[in-house]
């Protein structure tokens, strides 16, 4: 099938930048002796977390214990959940798999700690526990400095939890287009980072694992040192923005935009405006609208839930009723999360399509 | 079941409120002697669009062809797609749909009109069209005045298609918060599509149906006059600002908050903070924030796909680890196409688990 008669709207990888995607981060990885766990909440699918862990990874990253538990059960086995896990119903579904697979997951509380060392007790379960630092973004995590080793501590005092280490993670910085800022701000990330390591190895703490980093930081994480994993997933993909950022002497990032919404103009109301079957439930619009590909002086602007609206501001828009068009989504993880397939296409062809089985396991 | 006992983010249905919503929308528009044909984009449900259809309701609307192909499935048989369906794939499915229901579509274009009666001359089947007028909203639609019945005349040479009358819906003004305001750009619109019927009458072609209006101004649509069927969705819901919305005479919008998003308080990392596990990714942003319900002070802030941010602003907070919270969305159809299910709740127990069937239908 040609990808120019699929139905739209449409989610499509373009599988020759996407593989090249997924070498790079690897060789990126190796050539540095560091470990890489990408993020699956990128992708929300088992079957591109199968290829991440064949191309070298050591596991992945999931956000959510539900994303985790669609990729545990088809057949991923060592997972760090990133996100804290709270409650009493997801204590037990932690637990239940962590029986299965190989779990860590985040701390930022005592009081969260004393449930999971209650829960893994009940179950029979040793899990992994890793603190959660606040690097810079002022969302979960303990502030940098001793407080981790007293977290580290609790953790001890439970034979059911393992004190693996530290996570710090600041996702703000990850797409600062000037490449010396951004590598400013990614070294005071990672001195918090290192400083509160610093503190929980003088508790008497061995830190296993030091994780952080996303796409936009890792060559600078690498070059800094210290992390012992790195967790980047939106490099697969690339979002319309990252494309802006400068990488080491001013060359170009060294990943390709390989995801697209791919749309049909389906009303041609004025000669310089073309609506396209591309609205709010079909890209997401939190980090902007997304970016039209091959279509110079056309602006992109959502004009409702199921329309989109292609400007050529007083030129002539060149689409023709019927005519498809392709979008760089703003932010691959939330368009992702809309769709159930990616459609994978080579060249001008259909070569498969992957189910995106993690999509809407928000618990 | 006990509400509080949900694993978090789920989305809620206050079942009590939703009942009132529906009701009322029935009452108005049968004490008006309108027909209401509410639009499912709102809900994606089948249960709920049969809900709609026993309280009054002559058929749904949907705006893409794969939520009518959900709800056809389902048992509804009488639907207008409220968006033009463009592509020789789609216009297939179309037809075939129409083998097993009453079946409305909208155009806006001679050229998508002769595809459709080339499409259902070869399906054998007869098929109901409206054209689209574009009433203010600058998307779909043709000019208001005599364009309209150039289409009309064009449908009429096809004895495959059945002119059935106009569609004009301007989105943008259901949520003006002065109702005298709100009334004049109700009636600016309605002039147009009130106008345009005019000219297609004189041009020999009877109009059965004007459909259009919306949540915020269904009750100035009836009382102004012309609509023959009314196309509200998110009265069963309402989004957060309908609820600025003035009514006739300063009297408050006569619909309730009927859905929320739950959350879980995951970290606390600050006195006057509570960061909990709604992200973008469990309630929409492009209407702005989700509200808190019940917590006087707090202000939400997405903080990532998978968090968000309750401040208090110096304040403290009063929730601790472990606590529910309830958000209103603010943008109630984009943030249902998030989820699989409604949870039905009555007080504070689960009463019902309603499957969200259209989720994700963009095609």
């Amino acid at each position: 099938m040609r990808i120019d008669d699929l139905d739209t709207p449409v989610l499509l990888i373009e599988a020759d930048a996407f593989e090249r995607n997924m070498a790079r981060m690897g060789e990126i990885a190796a050539s540095a002796g560091i470990a890489c766990r990408p993020h699956a909440k990128a992708h929300k699918s088992p079957l591109v977390a199968g290829m991440q862990k064949k191309t070298g990874a050591v596991g992945i990253c999931c956000a959510k214990l539900g994303e985790a538990e669609v990729m545990v059960a088809a057949g991923i086995d060592d997972i760090l959940i990133t996100t804290e896990v709270v409650g009493r119903g997801k204590l037990l579904r932690l637990m239940a798999l962590a029986q299965s697979a190989r779990i860590g997951v985040v701390v930022d509380n005592e009081e969260n700690i004393d449930e999971l060392a209650r829960a893994a007790q009940t179950a029979g379960v040793r899990l992994d526990v890793l603190v959660e630092v606040d690097v810079g973004q002022r969302r979960c995590g303990v502030a940098p400095g001793a407080a981790a080793a007293v977290l580290a501590e609790r953790i001890r005092d439970s034979r059911w939890l393992r004190f693996r280490g530290l996570q710090g993670y600041q996702g703000a910085i990850q797409m600062t287009a000037d490449y010396a800022t951004r590598r400013q701000q990614v070294k005071d990330a990672l001195d918090k980072l290192l400083e509160t390591a610093e503190h929980v190895r003088k508790a008497g703490h061995a830190i296993e694992v030091l994780t952080g980093g996303g796409t936009g930081s890792v060559a600078i994480d690498i070059a800094l040192g210290g992390l012992t994993e790195l967790q980047p997933g939106s490099y697969l993909f690339m979002d319309a923005k990252y494309a802006a950022i400068e990488w080491e002497n001013r060359a170009h990032v060294p990943f390709e935009n390989a995801l697209f919404v791919l749309g049909t103009v389906i009303s041609r109301p004025a000669y310089d405006r073309a609506i396209v079957d591309v609205g709010l439930k079909a890209a997401s619009s939190d980090g902007g609208p997304p970016m039209p590909v091959g279509l110079p002086g056309a602006s992109f602007a959502f004009a409702g839930d199921e329309h989109g609206q292609l400007s050529f501001d007083g030129k002539p828009c060149p689409l023709a009723l019927g005519a498809k068009i392709r979008l760089i989504p703003s932010h691959c993880d939330t368009t992702v999360n809309l769709y159930d397939h990616f459609i994978v296409g080579r060249g001008e062809h259909v070569e498969d399509v992957w189910e995106i089985a993690a999509r809407g396991r928000v618990q």
